[in-house]
């Protein structure tokens, strides 16, 4: 009996763990780092804000200064963003900008549109004053630590570094993060029919589109692709080429991935070379991307992945990538969301069907091609993959499907 | 009156598109072109498949030998994936492997499993015969250019180059692409009280997170980043700063991005800055990234955003990034979904406001700390922006919100 995609992807999943849990980490400038994981957690150095700090363009005050009725203050220095201001003296105002530091003895600020006159006067104005309405202690005031205090979580171990995470360890003073090392993972197309493009194309023999498809898709999700050139259908040539990569102790691959040759028909390289190492070749209730190979090569992880273009990109997307986001905390997780669908379809029973399709500006879902795993054209036209449980044989238009946005 | 979200993201449209339209395109290797857009129509230079090919594993047959109850053929010489076949003689069956050329005069593929026996013979075998049941011409061939025709089109102008995309490419045999140049951006972080992260932090200054949040997030848009240091709060110094690097007619900033200086208070660089030139300091009716500048600076277009990094992101992904998506076909646009919300909210009347918020596993999303601009931490723990329109000013628990995912 087939195996689930979910108990699939959870082999994956335990496959990846023992080797990722023990990676090294690696220390990079903050702007490196994006995509990456966090190795270990993060505290703040500092308080953010690190000191109180006005909220508007206003006047600081001390707020017992001001009366229910209001009261005209006396005008002291301005204070712009960056300077440090003199203590605020009982019965003044200090004009203050955005962002700058709070005076001493100040308490609050008045937004500069609730002031008479309601604009600052000249710096060298002497003796100015400017009548104000009463505030509550606290208003417009971001307090130090009021973001997060000195010593606090900032981000935990294994969260996604994007613009926003990097931007606060900036905020914090950082220059650079330790990191989980990204994944590297070894490639190899294999069959004699498949030539790498740009060369003479034979008859009988195609271009390999695998190799690009599942490069770009994993320089997409983070990883470090490490590129063979194609393998022929010979398995004494396939391990030739893994162990040139994979022999050397510091070679670093956590993961040989093959395309192709998995297979039940005559020239399946990939299982033939794997004949003497723990892995499993079985089909997945999937369609495209059935038959699947995993287990260890000389103990490398390994991931066997069909020949078909179309069974490539979904063996990745359904398996390889949830698992890093699972094991490695990168890449994000592709966003998934409910559309109704435009059309009705057809699904076979007891096989998750995985649809190339496009989510159109209404939130509609239509297929792009039909089901065949060859159809790498109209896999190019499509934004998301949609997902047809292994239950499901028929969908009517309307229907509602789960959908994976590319 | 504020000019609205959506007429001021009409403006950066508006801005960009004149430069953007013009602009020369780049020939690059297919991965080296990941994330960008294509910048003309690409036809297929040959037909997909190119021959006429098995979708089985199983025997290519002439279907016309085969009568209603079945028929014994002989087994022809097998076909493996890359060879080129002789022609199928009548009354013969050749062992075909999936993606194999079908042979001249065989028109469809039995099955191995419902052929008998349901293995293939050993090659050498001589005069092995099978037995196999009636097939309709056509069956599980994948004829030539039944993905796409040699000369159709293949991708359109635009089209963002994603794995699948570049999968495609290189089965058309392609291994360079002509895509749009990315737009470079020139990004200018100001203020007396910012400094750069790793240095002295005195009393009343910050550490500047918005240069490595606004890198990161063009970085992560496939935009080409050039950064200048920090600049201080004097306009003559931040004008030569622009200019040092714009100046010089091969520099190819397509857009300058400044931060801060842009509201009413008294120190307002970028305003000062920009007095002799077409560009306009405006206010923007959302919460947070009200105040926005946009014109020109000596022809070169301008955004100048807040100064506060949630002000700066949210400016980032409201106005420049669905700009840039409109205009140049790439960035991908952020997901949008709508989700429930955790709790109950409020926001100001004739504001849109953009909170940060997370959705978790259910598809509920909960508000990551308050509306504050300064929040950059709160901003770290989010996954989405939450878009609350202008018209409304209270939402409960439950109620649908649109969210952007991050």
């Amino acid at each position: 009996m087939p195996r689930s995609v979910a108990a699939h992807r959870q082999a994956v999943v335990e496959l990846l763990s023992g080797v990722l849990s023990k990676r090294d980490s690696i220390a990079l400038p903050l702007l490196q780092a994006l995509g990456t994981a966090l190795a270990e957690d993060v505290h703040a150095p500092l308080s953010l804000p690190p000191f109180a700090n006005s909220q508007m363009d206003g006047f600081a005050v001390r707020s017992a200064d001001i009366p229910d009725g209001g009261a005209e203050l006396r005008v002291a220095a301005p204070v712009p963003a960056g300077a440090t201001p003199a203590a605020l003296k009982p019965g003044y105002a200090a004009p203050i900008m955005t962002g700058a530091m709070m005076p001493e003895g100040a308490d609050a600020v008045v937004p500069i549109e609730k002031a008479t006159p309601d604009t600052f006067p000249d710096p060298a104005a002497v003796e100015a004053v400017v009548e104000l309405p009463p505030v509550a202690p606290g208003t417009f005031v971001r307090d130090s630590g009021s973001d997060i205090a000195k010593g606090a979580l900032a981000l935990a171990a294994g969260t996604r570094m994007g613009p926003a995470q990097l931007g606060l360890l900036a905020a914090l003073g950082m220059t650079t993060v330790n990191v989980r090392r990204p994944c590297r993972v070894l490639l190899i197309t294999t069959g004699d029919e498949v030539v790498e493009p740009g060369e003479d194309l034979s008859v009988g023999k195609i271009f390999d589109s695998n190799g690009t498809l599942l490069e770009a898709s994993m320089l997409q999700a983070g990883l470090d692709v490490v590129r063979t050139g194609i393998s022929s259908d010979h398995p004494s040539t396939l391990l030739s080429v893994i162990r040139q990569y994979t022999g050397a102790a510091e070679s670093g691959v956590d993961l040989i991935l093959t395309t192709g040759g998995v297979s039940k028909g005559a020239y399946e390289v990939v299982r033939q070379a794997m004949a003497d190492q723990p892995v499993e070749f079985l089909p997945v209730a999937m369609q495209p991307g059935g038959p699947q190979g995993l287990g260890t090569f000389d103990g490398v992880p390994f991931l066997g992945f069909p020949g078909n273009p179309v069974s490539c990109l979904v063996s990745f997307e359904m398996f390889l990538r949830p698992a890093l986001s699972h094991v490695l905390g990168t890449p994000a997780p592709r966003p998934m969301l409910k559309a109704p669908l435009a059309e009705s379809l057809t699904s076979p029973e007891g096989k998750h069907q995985v649809r190339r399709g496009t989510v159109d500006g209404k939130g509609t879902v239509r297929m792009e091609g039909g089901p065949g795993s060859h159809l790498v054209h109209a896999m190019a036209r499509a934004n998301a993959l949609v997902q047809i449980p292994s239950d499901v044989t028929e969908l009517a238009e309307g229907d509602e499907v789960e959908v994976w946005m590319l």
